[in-house]
């Protein structure tokens, strides 16, 4: 059971766990300097004489970090469970991507980065094909990629909005008056449709997608938005199997909201064309809900004639020990938009035949993503099947949430709500300072975590993140955690 | 005069122009088939089934591509005067770029692409300096990479909101209440601000840059918009010089248009915080205006408080004869925020020092550019200064735009309105279908052009094209409109 674990006393991790891990990586982490050193404090400056570096942490030599460990310019070691903002798919410098960049057939794409809109390489659909369409969620076979995540979703948002209008005008020509209005970003031709967010979200920061990013205030203060309906997501109870009858209503009442927020916004005026959701709210504090939840809202999208837009931007790839996220749902029609970024390392988004533009240039820019990343993502995908990294992650997964299950149950008065699926886990602390005094000195030790939300601890390490990489974490963060007692 | 070489009567150019090219470069166009060839047909139809292909021209072969040639999957050799939508800056596989892939220091960079903005590397400072800073525009410092056009726009606007907001609040925290209603898009949260944009201009395609692009509906309908004012852009007369006076009468009513709409917006209660600009409206139908009207507009953002925003994204990398658009204007304090992409091959803007952001996080997003973009970069305008690149575009340019006034003068009744600054010229023809139908002549011939605006065919060769080129491009043009005429 998942309660057994949490009450077995003391340390549930060793020191002596077995090592399992590729050739090319380190042992362990290997500190020489309190974080950030003296030349990442040099490079601070400089650097920020040219950017505000208040969000850096400090600076890394990429070419001397090997797989889960991050070296950083003062030559210290860090495990790295943060993974670039979970965008590296398998670690540093992983042999078999080092390889793509030696061979002499792949320089080409590189050196020569085409408008993929209108001028495609040769090998663009096979390309496609072994990579993106070889892992394209259930009953989606159309693909469009973009250099990033908030491209991606600024264009699964047209999409949308492309498609609701064309419905709503039965597939007519537009009028010359909407042809007209459109080009002064008036209304019908630029018409008042919202897309339904939920608070806590993130979807990115450009102004489109940031109308649905509703995580933190910095994110958006200052910034003009559209009035687009903003639901509750659910704030469930966790171990989620310990409040289901509690988490059930909380859930309830959420899509409740959802179809009053709908029906409002149809009357007034600005009916909601599409609905996007993260499978776990990741940026706004690591927000679980059930599949359940998300069916019932797939239905709901159903029953409104809004598109249903999943954002796996961050639960992409893998890490939940599933392909994607919204997998767990176990739904044949899961959703009519995906979108994907970060560990699939181009961007872009999935769609339902219905959602296909019905002309060209409606969704359209310079690049349309880039070929050199998705040499890199066949590569990956390889890897992960050779590896079965989806295993791994299942496997690693278990291990670290039932140790943050210990944890908790070692330090109550610390941590609380430990959470997880794959190894996209996460923990709270009792509060801000306290999570981010934590996270310095388990930096200092040589573990590098992120953080989420208002006071949680996030872990987003690589798919070859092994258990014995789970132990040295656990490992880390106790002592951290018996040092705070 | 620039008259002089209009009146000259029969055929300007010569097939046995000196050939000064470099050697890794082919001679001259190849033609095979008529494009898009079987083996391109074949290709569409298998993308067809993936995304819509309706603004595909071909499938491209890049290993055989070289220099100004674009080779096609079957083995048509074109001069290519589009450059992936002018955004090749030397020509396809410049041995040069060829170089940094083949150096076993750089595999680090694209193996392992950091979230620059929480961890760069240690070589980010410098690789700024010597790229991006060695060609910052007059008054600027600082700098901020992104990965493409839109978000470097979106981000720019984010700038100047945050700036303006910061300046009517006297730099003081933000209140309880704008916290608040931020996090819902409620104002004053989200403010009511706007970014004045000219009619005909493009600046992307995600929503926020979106309601600041004018040049076609396409891009345009469906999809929701912002209240923001747009300026008439000037409709001058050309050659420029020989319409001086109606066309300072043009550019004098848009600067009052633009006076009025700040007051206007202002007593809307949605003030101007920015004005954006291209330097020459390009997707919009290569439209010029004087280094006066800049100059002017410039003093009317200072006059009112608004953020003046030049986009260099299609103008910049030197394809003007200057590495940027707006040096042309002789000004010391140009702008206050420059955005860049395309032949800059990474994302990013400008700014001054008083538009930098207050606080970590507002400017943010996952990757924050690509520096592997920026090692190619820094190799480019080793290139550029090796090569005396500007002086070539210079050179090409004048020979270029001679030759289109020559074919106006000599197709009255097809071609009109040659203009251009260095290699960034158009043409207008009489009509679309015409316009179309001669691309596609000259494109079987071996001659790949671009169109903007309705009716107009724009040339953005790569900054390694030659007065050898210039001739090819005249030679093949020239007997497709002696065929049209």
């Amino acid at each position: 059971s998942t309660r057994g674990h949490r009450l077995n006393g003391s340390r549930y991790v060793s020191k002596t766990a077995t090592k399992s891990v590729s050739e090319f990586e380190y042992d362990a982490p290997s500190m020489k300097t309190a974080v950030p050193g003296p030349k990442s404090q040099e490079l601070l400056r400089q650097l920020g004489e040219i950017q505000n570096v208040g969000a850096v942490h400090f600076f890394c030599n990429y070419e001397e970090s090997r797989g889960n460990y991050l070296v950083d310019v003062d030559g210290n070691r860090m495990l790295d469970v943060y993974t670039q903002i979970s965008s590296i798919p398998i670690g540093y410098n992983h042999p078999a991507l080092m390889k793509v960049m030696t061979n002499p057939n792949n320089v080409s794409t590189f050196v020569n980065r085409p408008a993929l809109g209108i001028l495609p390489p040769e090998n663009f659909p096979d390309k496609l094909i072994e990579s993106l369409l070889s892992i394209a969620p259930s009953g989606m076979r159309r693909v469009q990629t973009m250099a990033c995540g908030s491209c991606s979703n600024e264009n699964a948002f047209k999409t949308m909005f492309i498609w609701y209008r064309n419905k709503e005008r039965g597939y007519a020509n537009p009028s010359e008056h909407e042809v007209d209005t459109c080009m002064i970003n008036q209304s019908p031709g630029c018409p008042d449709l919202s897309i339904l967010s939920f608070m806590g979200a993130f979807h990115g920061r450009t102004l489109g997608c940031l109308a649905t990013t509703h995580s933190k205030a910095i994110h958006k203060l200052d910034i003009p938005s559209f009035d687009w309906p903003i639901a509750p997501f659910p704030k469930l109870q966790y171990p989620l199997e310990e409040f289901v009858r509690e988490n059930a209503q909380e859930e309830a009442r959420c899509l409740e909201e959802v179809e009053d927020l709908i029906v409002k916004w149809r009357q007034k005026g600005k009916p909601v064309a599409g609905i996007v959701i993260e499978p776990i709210q990741a940026e706004g504090g690591d927000n679980h809900a059930s599949p359940d939840f998300f069916s019932k809202l797939r239905n709901i999208a159903r029953k409104h004639g809004c598109a249903f837009h999943v954002d796996e931007v961050q639960t992409g790839g893998g890490t939940t020990g599933k392909f994607w996220g919204h997998e767990h749902w176990g739904l044949d029609d899961p959703a009519d938009v995906v979108s994907f970024s970060k560990k699939l390392l181009t961007g872009g988004y999935y769609h339902r035949d219905e959602l296909k533009p019905d002309k060209p240039y409606r969704i359209f820019n310079t690049w349309m993503g880039d070929p050199s990343k998705n040499l890199f993502l066949s590569e990956v995908l390889n890897v992960i099947r050779r590896e079965n990294l989806l295993e791994v992650v299942t496997r690693s997964g278990k291990a670290l949430l039932q140790g943050l299950y210990t944890l908790q149950t070692q330090y109550p008065h610390i941590l609380s709500r430990a959470r997880g699926q794959g190894t996209f886990c996460a923990i709270d602390a009792c509060n801000d300072a306290t999570r981010d005094s934590i996270m310095i000195k388990a930096r200092n030790k040589g573990l590098f975590m992120g953080s989420c939300g208002e006071k949680t601890i996030r872990f987003r390490p690589a798919l070859v993140f092994k258990e014995y990489h789970v132990h040295q974490l656990l490992n880390i963060l106790n002592d951290v955690l018996a040092e705070h007692k």
